[in-house]
């Protein structure tokens, strides 16, 4: 297969530019100097940027490039969904080496394409740059919302409930598992950590259903795990929060990572993890019309605990009714080892 | 001064956050999921993305950061002028290493968002990434513009003249020096193409002048080189052009770089160079109106030929009044060597 050093610079963009679309809203798509879109009347404009780099956000050896472009589209998807928004357009810019096999870049990003696709949005352009070292990937994808109804992390109170979507935890539990057991990581019983990691299900349309019951005072992206994300959204809101240990200790595929991996089952449930999920603020009167509007979407909620006046506390209530309280543990990509 | 390492990543991450702004049609700014913002009634959306590779795009030794920030930005802006779009929003994407000064990121930031801000623009988000090699810089812009009223690839019409702001080939023949003679290209005689290599003047008020005579009929942004980027236009119209020599080799700058690189001037005019100069196809009838327009605006204007019905055939015209077929010569970022 011909390596983009072969089609050269601008046979390369062409085959990329081959698996742009079309799509609703696209004025004038890819082959311009910019790609022109048309928001609906009413709305305002989302938008957001995720990267990934090599060896960092991806292991070559543990996703294809399909996966790894609709795993990179979901990431942004998720900081869509945590605005309550819609999906529509993207950009992708890659950096990549004269080496890389071109038909594998082109599928990448007909992966992220698809990804987009199945919520709606359109990838409608890019830029290619050569790269020496470290590949990397940065997408900007943006959004509609309607006028005044974007969700934030600042909104949060006291008495809401503290709710998550999905399984936290397991996206970090399966990136652990592979680097401290390699091939036998790939073995049916980490089967849902695996694809926790590099299948991330973005929470788009549970977002929507979410957003019509009113129900959401406050939104967050987990994206570097639940107990760093819950404590940027208690300081956006000036809030505190109580949550209970038990639905992370009582999942028994982190359980079983936790034994595996020597670490706590409450540790992997809160800790760094590039997880996709949305953790939320809910009014207590509207707990069920929630549970109802997220199963209908095809997502799962916990109700984990509940937000509290304690302003920046975080406190975790054990299965025993002890009360600890805890720091934060997001992951920090720029700390040492 | 303390690293991206030193400060940890939500450090590095507020540090740069705190750099953001407020600007028109901000909803949210920065410190949350996304950024919110408001496309005025009656405007469509531009988007574009450009990347910026180090080594490759720029070499640390020859920009600072404020302006290598400043020249990401007229990158960006280039092709949201070349839309005929007023740039209005834009989000940064980092990628860095961990022992980066952070008050030097901080830095390229702010000349990134001044840069921005100079045309009109508020940078509202962004995303900082650890990378072990090459750094880079991926820069997304959003501009507006009026219904139905974008600039296009397109469009040419065989008779319309061939235009061009600035002095193209000025930037190319900059970085050629600085790689040719080190030191001696900070000398005072090749002063003009240094600052046209490291701080470029996007064309985003001589773009909405000239928008304003109806006169263009098509438009690109000159980043590849002269004959690369007209080559492109040409494909996008359907036609071909006869571009005049004498506008190139009469610049006295390129001639004397042309001496000391034992290149000819013309190649320096027409082959690859960053430039984000515009290149216009222009009806003939207003050439008056439309070089009133861009000197109001601050642009020279170079009237360097005509289109013809040659369907991808681009002429040179002599001053002998000889005629040669040029192919198309723009910059391979995926070539060997």
């Amino acid at each position: 297969m011909p390596s983009l050093r072969d089609l050269g610079e601008f046979g390369a963009i062409r085959l990329l530019a081959h698996g742009l679309r079309e799509g609703p809203g696209v004025v004038i798509g890819s082959g311009d100097d910019a790609a022109v879109l048309r928001v609906a009347p009413g709305r305002d404009l989302v938008v957001t940027t995720d990267a990934f780099v090599e060896g960092r956000h991806w292991l070559p050896e543990w996703i294809d490039p399909a996966t790894l472009g609709a795993r990179l589209a979901a990431a942004n998807l998720s900081d869509v969904a945590a605005m309550a928004a819609v999906p529509r357009w993207a950009v992708l810019a890659i950096g990549a080496r004269a080496g890389h096999d071109a038909q594998a870049l082109a599928t990448l990003q007909e992966g992220l394409a698809r990804g987009l696709a199945d919520h709606g949005a359109t990838l409608v352009g890019g830029n290619l740059a050569a790269v020496e070292g470290g590949e990397w990937l940065a997408l900007t994808l943006l959004g509609e919302v309607e006028r005044g109804r974007a969700w934030t992390r600042s909104a949060a109170r006291p008495g809401d409930l503290l709710v998550v979507t999905g399984f936290p935890g397991r996206a970090g539990a399966g990136a652990r598992l592979a680097r401290a057991l390699g091939e036998a990581a790939r073995g049916d019983e980490w089967r849902a950590l695996l694809a926790a990691w590099l299948r991330p299900a973005p929470r788009v349309a549970a977002a929507q259903a979410l957003l019509a019951t009113g129900a959401v005072t406050a939104a967050i992206d987990v994206s570097d795990g639940l107990l760093g994300d819950l404590a940027h959204l208690c300081e956006a809101s000036g809030v505190g929060a109580e949550i209970r240990a038990e639905p992370g200790t009582a999942d028994p595929w982190l359980a079983r990572a936790a034994d595996t991996l020597g670490v706590s089952a409450f540790d992997l449930w809160v800790g760094p993890s590039d997880d996709y999920e949305l953790l939320l603020a809910v009014d207590p009167a509207q707990r069920a019309r929630c549970e109802q509007a997220a199963g209908a979407a095809g997502a799962t909620l916990a109700f984990i605990g509940r937000f509290t006046d304690a302003r920046g506390a975080i406190a975790c209530l054990e299965g025993d009714g002890s009360r600890r309280v805890l720091g934060s543990a997001g992951f920090d990509h720029f700390a040492r080892g």
